[in-house]
């Protein structure tokens, strides 16, 4: 029997009450994964430990023959080679890049997608082209809405074959800091974080940044392909259009203190002073404070704040701790200067999309 | 309640007939990844992509700081610091590593520990000194059996704290291409594998090749430490010693054909004459002979494999196939010059290790 590309693609579902995770989660996770807690220390995230996540298979890219077509609703369509990239004046910008998925596999209900944890986040510094030149070069035509980003991955998403394609509006394109990017902390892109172009956001989840980009197209309307319309909407039932995933929420994660269990990753400790540390950031507006619970979150004490000069960077922040024996249950929360603090409690929606409550760390202090 | 190590970590256990993966698992993974089998398309495994495996934490280790003791049961101790070890004489050696646990996943039932399926292997270029020169600069005493590496990740396991430790005899450890290693693919050794220096034991699967060394012990006996003597041992009963796991078993993968479905990661694929390729190693000896079957093992043909010069990398195969509609299980099944064959049933025992059985890879051709 000959399938079809919706036979071979399941729809999307909810894991049962007592549904362990799935083989088809698993196999995500042996792929995609997250950035090991620990490396929370750094301020730019070291080789090969930033989160990854491909939709279908790293497409192998030759950078010679690689060009980026601009065209659409424009004056002068482009044909640009990585080498005429890089003859325009580029520009350096320190940005930390978090899945939509980040938090999914903490829901109850859990979606059956990739299932991230907490740690689908890491921080570089991505060079290249602002987005925003590249645009005026071209010259949108006079009734110009939208700007489509076409990838060369490829596969099948819930029955709908694809290359992976985003679009954003004229006015989120044109933004200050977006970048067609071409080398991650200085070094050409690796293949999994888009090779030899991709788009970078800044501010916005990973689904925005497209990766191993190959043509941006002018439209004058608004883009309503698979990944806007369909994925990476938050909705509540199948049958509403649901809330456009854009802006990353503010968050903050522990380096976690002590040492770990190698099978449960609870954390053991000596008794004494400690310097609890970790990293915030938001896509909203700048990380303004940190609060710290080492006893589950019914007090908090805030942490000290670290100054950036990266806006669109985590925010290092410490507090010190007298870790006496006992377990503790160790939380951390952050406000953003929009208002927006991370909740206690998940935020649930089907796609498991944007899920910001806090996450705990299983601390035992040993006897001295 | 103060807790003891052993109080906060759990002994081991195997999966229930019906249990999904559990949360320590996809902690777990979610941590350790695999190398996407796309990457197994290229020679040498581009940054980032090669496997990682850490038991605790990756320390953070200054090289400024950091230096190697060698001494023990040796004539002349040494204590040597990075600079000392590139001013010697270095070999650069092409090695295939591979985890212990790879496939442990696929077994049933499933050892509960990292849950790798069939990717955690990778291949670089290593860069170091060879120990057995080192070895020789420190003298190993008369009655000299063993040789210990002691690495400065910190944990606990199965309630017994310690650092990541490991034993060779003396004679393993005098092996051709065993190195001290500071450079992998031309580059520092990134903080996952290794940073600064660690161990690289061609042939072997991951477990000996002790990353973060800070430590070289020469002693008269056995070595008798948690990593040897408790884990990675292949046990039917936990009351039984258990044979030692070390050399890797024979293993072919491909590079899935076709294009992937996001969730299940089956493949779609448009009929013709496609090129199925990929890569397969051994650690025991050369690998001499592929075989691919598109009917899931039914019947098998072989393919052309390519030559190399390092004989501690895997080698590329390749093979033609006319594929027409329908749905298809290929495998591949590697031999190498020991006799040794890839089996087509699981290679069941306690700890899930040297599970090489071969994987099956799903593929569904479309109409034209």
């Amino acid at each position: 029997m000959t399938a079809t590309t919706d036979q071979i693609s399941p729809p999307g579902r909810l894991a049962g009450p007592d549904e362990g995770i799935t083989l088809d989660e698993l196999r995500l996770a042996s792929r995609n994964h997250a950035m090991p807690a620990e490396a929370m220390r750094a301020d730019v995230t070291p080789p090969g430990l930033h989160y990854v996540l491909v939709h279908y298979d790293i497409p192998h890219v030759d950078a010679d023959t690689w060009s980026l077509d601009i065209g659409g609703d424009v004056e002068r369509p482009l044909v640009l080679d990585l080498k005429a990239l890089r003859d325009m004046a580029a520009r350096t910008v320190r940005v930390t890049l978090e899945c939509a998925g980040n938090g999914r596999a903490a829901l109850s209900p859990r979606p059956i997608s990739q299932p991230w944890l907490a740690g689908a986040v890491g921080t570089a510094d991505w060079t290249g082209i602002p987005l925003r030149q590249l645009l005026e070069d071209a010259g949108p035509a006079g009734g110009a809405h939208s700007v489509v980003f076409t990838a060369l991955d490829h596969g099948i998403e819930r029955g709908i074959e694809q290359d992976y394609e985003r679009g954003l509006t004229l006015e989120q394109a044109m933004a200050d800091d977006v970048l067609v990017a071409f080398e991650m902390n200085g070094a050409p892109l690796p293949p999994q974080h888009g090779h030899p172009v991709r788009l970078v956001v800044p501010g916005w989840y990973g689904m925005a940044h497209v990766k191993w980009l190959s043509r941006i197209t002018v439209i004058d309307h608004e883009y309503d392909g698979y990944q806007n319309a369909v994925a990476y909407r938050t909705r509540a039932r199948p049958d509403e259009p649901g809330e456009a995933v854009t802006r990353i929420h503010p968050r903050a994660l522990l380096v976690p203190p002590g040492f770990p269990d190698f099978m449960t990753r609870e954390r053991a400790l000596r008794p004494g002073v400690v310097e609890l540390e970790g990293r915030a950031w938001s896509g909203w507006a700048p990380v303004e404070q940190v609060d710290v619970s080492t006893d589950d979150g019914t007090t908090w004490q805030p942490a000290e704040l670290s100054t950036s000069e990266h806006r669109w960077a985590w925010r290092r922040f410490a507090c010190r701790w007298t870790a006496s024996p006992g377990r503790y249950v160790l939380r951390v929360r952050a406000t953003d200067g929009s208002g927006r603090q991370q909740p206690a409690d998940q935020q649930w929606n089907l796609g498991g999309f944007a899920n910001n409550g806090d996450q705990p760390v299983i601390v035992h202090v040993l006897e001295a």
